[in-house]
C-alpha cells in the first residue's frame, strides 16, 4: 500500500496512491491525515487497505495523482532522528580531514534529533539565502514508526516499522564545523527536509524489504546527470531495528516518528572509497562524500556545493523500472 | 490568558484556565486542542480570550481544575529546542571539568534540538530505568510560538512569542560525556521532558514579561526541602527574542515550536558562583551545577544525582504567592 497527502491544511489529505502512482483515493473516511491514521493504525490500515484494493480494481472514484501537488507525506512530524548507518560514510569524511574514527562507530549508532516541524514536499524548492553557506542534498531511506516503548529491543522496534520513504535531508555543510564545535549537535545547519512523493507499507516492498534494510538502486541525479546509484542495503552497518531501539533506549517514541539512514554510501570495489558513476562506480548520495573522496585521491575537493539554479532528483526504481516512492526533485533558489 | 490541556486523544482538549488555576472552561467549540489554537492563533486568541472573560465573571459553566488531572499543556509538540540562556551556568559548568568556555559562548547562542513527541504531564513520574544514568532535573522557562519566517529578526521573533510556560528538562548526566563526545548532540541522555500545568499569554504577565524575559524567582525544591530560587530574568544573557530568531536563522518554525531558556542560573553576589539556600544563596535549578559549585569549593561533588523516590517541585509564584504556572511536582520511579 502506498500513501500520500495532498494540499489541504497544515497537515494536507491522507490519500491512497496506486501501485503506479498514477491514480488516488480521497481515504478522509478513514483518516482526514496520515498522522490521524499513524495514530490509530491498528484500526486505520486494513482501512486503508480496503481502499487500496479496491483503488487497484477501479471501482471506487479515483483522481489522478500528480507528484507535483504532494505534499510531504507527513507535512509536519513529531519526530525526526537520523542516523549514520551507512559507516563507510562517517569514516571517508573523517579520513578527509585526517581524523580518527573511534572504533565504537562500528557498534554504536551516531544518530542526531532532527527538526521536523517542517518537512517539504518532495518538489519544493530549497531556498538557500546564501551559496556560501555549502548546500548539500543528502539521499537517504527513512522509516515511519508506530508507538514504541522504551527500551525496546531491536526486533521489537523491527515488528514497529509501518512505512517506508526517502528524504533529501538538506545540510548547510558550511555551517556544521562552527556548530558542532559547540558542542550541542546540528541546529542551524539542518534546514527543511523533503520527503517522496508516497511512504509504503513494508509488505508492499516484496524482496526489497529484508534484514530490516530496504534493498536497492538509491538513483541521485545532480543538474540532470547521474551522480549516485549506491544500494541503499549494501554497506549499511546499522539496520532500521537497531537505529529505532537506539532511539527508543531511554524514552518512548510516538506514532508518527520518522527514523532516517543517514546518507546512503557504498564502498568501493577494494573496500575503499566509491568511484563516481563516470568512472564505472555507483558513485555517491551527498556532495560531501564526492568532495572528501577527491581530497583523499587528488589533495584538493574539486566538485562545488549546490548553488542557485541546480537541480536535484532522488528516487528508487522498482524492477521494471518505475519509482517506488515517486520522485523527489527540487531546485535551489535565493531566499 | 491561562491555557491547559486535560484529558481526551493524544493531543488531550483545550481549557480556558482561570487566573488563580482553581477553574476551568472547555474551550473544545474554539479549538479542540493547543495545537489547533495556535494553528489559527489569529482567529482563536480573540475567541479565547472571550472566554477567559467569561470565566472570570463565572457567567458560563466552569468545572474545576486541577493540576493533578493537566497533561502538558501540548502533550505532543512539533519541536522543541532548547537554550543555554544562562552563560554563567555553562561557564560553570566547564570551569568544574577544568575545561576554557569559548568568548563566543556570550555572543553566539548555544541551542540544541529536542525531542517533543512526548511531553510529560505536570505530575507525572520521571521513569528511570537504570539510576546509575545520573538523572537531573532542569528548571526552566520556555515560550510557545506562533508561524515565525526564516530569517526574523530578535524584534520580529519576540512579536510572535504568544505563551510561556515552565520545563523540567529531565537529562541523564552520566550519558551525556559519551553522547557529546560523538559530536552528534543529545539523544538518548534527554527523556521526555515535563510542561507546567498552564501556559500564559505574556500580556497577563504583566511586568514579569519585559525585554524578552520572565523576571521573578523560579522555584525548586527537591524532596520538600527548598534548592533553587534563581530569577529567571537575572543574568539571562541571551533573550528570547534572540533564542528564536537564533533558531529561525536558517528555516521557517512551525506555530507552536516550543524554546527553552535552558538552566536558570544566577551568580552568587560577588559575581562567582552562587550558593546554596541554606547559606543564604538563591541556590541552583538542576543538581549538575551545584556538585559543580561543591567541586570547584570542595574538590569533589557532593550532591547526588536523582534516585527512585525522590521528587522535584518546580513553579514560580505570583506576587500574592500563588504558582502563575501551576506546579511541576514528579517523582522519580522504577522503570
Amino acid at each position: 500500500m502506498k500513501l500520500g497527502t495532498l494540499n489541504g491544511g497544515r497537515d494536507g489529505r491522507l490519500v491512497v496512491v496506486s501501485e503506479d502512482l498514477a491514480w488516488c483515493a480521497d481515504a478522509g473516511h478513514i483518516a482526514p491525515t496520515l498522522q490521524a491514521a499513524l495514530d490509530d493504525w491498528a484500526e486505520a490500515r486494513p482501512a486503508l487497505e480496503l481502499l487500496a484494493t479496491d483503488l487497484a480494481h477501479e471501482v471506487i472514484p479515483m483522481m489522478r495523482f500528480h507528484e507535483r501537488n504532494a505534499l510531504a507525506p507527513l507535512p509536519r512530524a513529531y519526530q525526526w532522528a537520523d542516523g549514520s548507518a551507512y559507516v563507510n560514510h562517517v569514516q571517508l569524511v573523517r579520513q578527509a580531514r585526517g581524523a580518527e574514527m573511534p572504533e565504537s562507530f562500528w557498534t554504536d549508532p551516531l544518530m542526531y534529533q532532527g527538526a521536523s516541524d517542517e518537512m517539504l514536499p518532495p518538489r519544493a524548492d530549497i531556498p538557500l539565502p546564501d551559496e556560501d553557506w555549502g548546500c548539500d542534498l543528502e539521499a537517504e531511506v527513512v522509516v515511519v514508526v508506530g508507538d514504541v516503548p522504551r527500551g525496546a529491543t531491536r526486533e521489537q522496534a523491527l515488528e514497529k516499522i509501518v512505512l517506508v520513504g526517502l528524504v533529501n535531508d538538506v545540510s548547510l555543510r558550511n555551517l556544521i564545523p562552527a556548530e558542532l564545535a559547540k558542542g550541542f549537535g546540528f541546529l542551524q545547519s539542518k534546514p527543511a527536509s523533503a520527503l517522496s512523493p508516497v511512504f509504503v507499507t513494508p509488505d508492499s516492498l516484496g524482496g526489497r524489504w529484508r534484514d530490516g534494510k530496504l534493498h536497492g538502486a538509491l538513483k541521485v541525479d545532480l543538474n540532470g546527470n547521474p551522480f549516485g546509484r549506491a544500494d541503499a542495503g549494501t554497506d549499511m552497518t546499522f539496520d532500521f531495528g537497531t537505529l529505532v531501539a537506539h532511539l527508543a533506549r531511554t524514552r518512548n517514541l510516538a506514532a508518527g516518528t520518522i527514523v532516517g539512514s543517514g546518507t546512503v554510501s557504498n564502498r568501493g570495489e577494494d573496500g575503499g572509497p566509491g568511484k563516481p558513476i563516470a568512472q564505472g562506480g555507483v558513485g555517491y548520495s551527498c556532495i560531501a562524500e564526492v568532495r572528501t573522496v577527491e581530497t583523499i585521491l587528488d589533495g584538493r575537493a574539486e566538485t562545488p556545493f549546490l548553488r542557485h539554479g541546480d537541480t536535484v532528483r532522488i528516487w528508487m526504481d522498482d524492477d521494471h523500472g518505475h519509482p517506488i516512492f515517486g520522485v523527489i526533485e527540487q531546485k535551489v533558489v535565493p531566499a
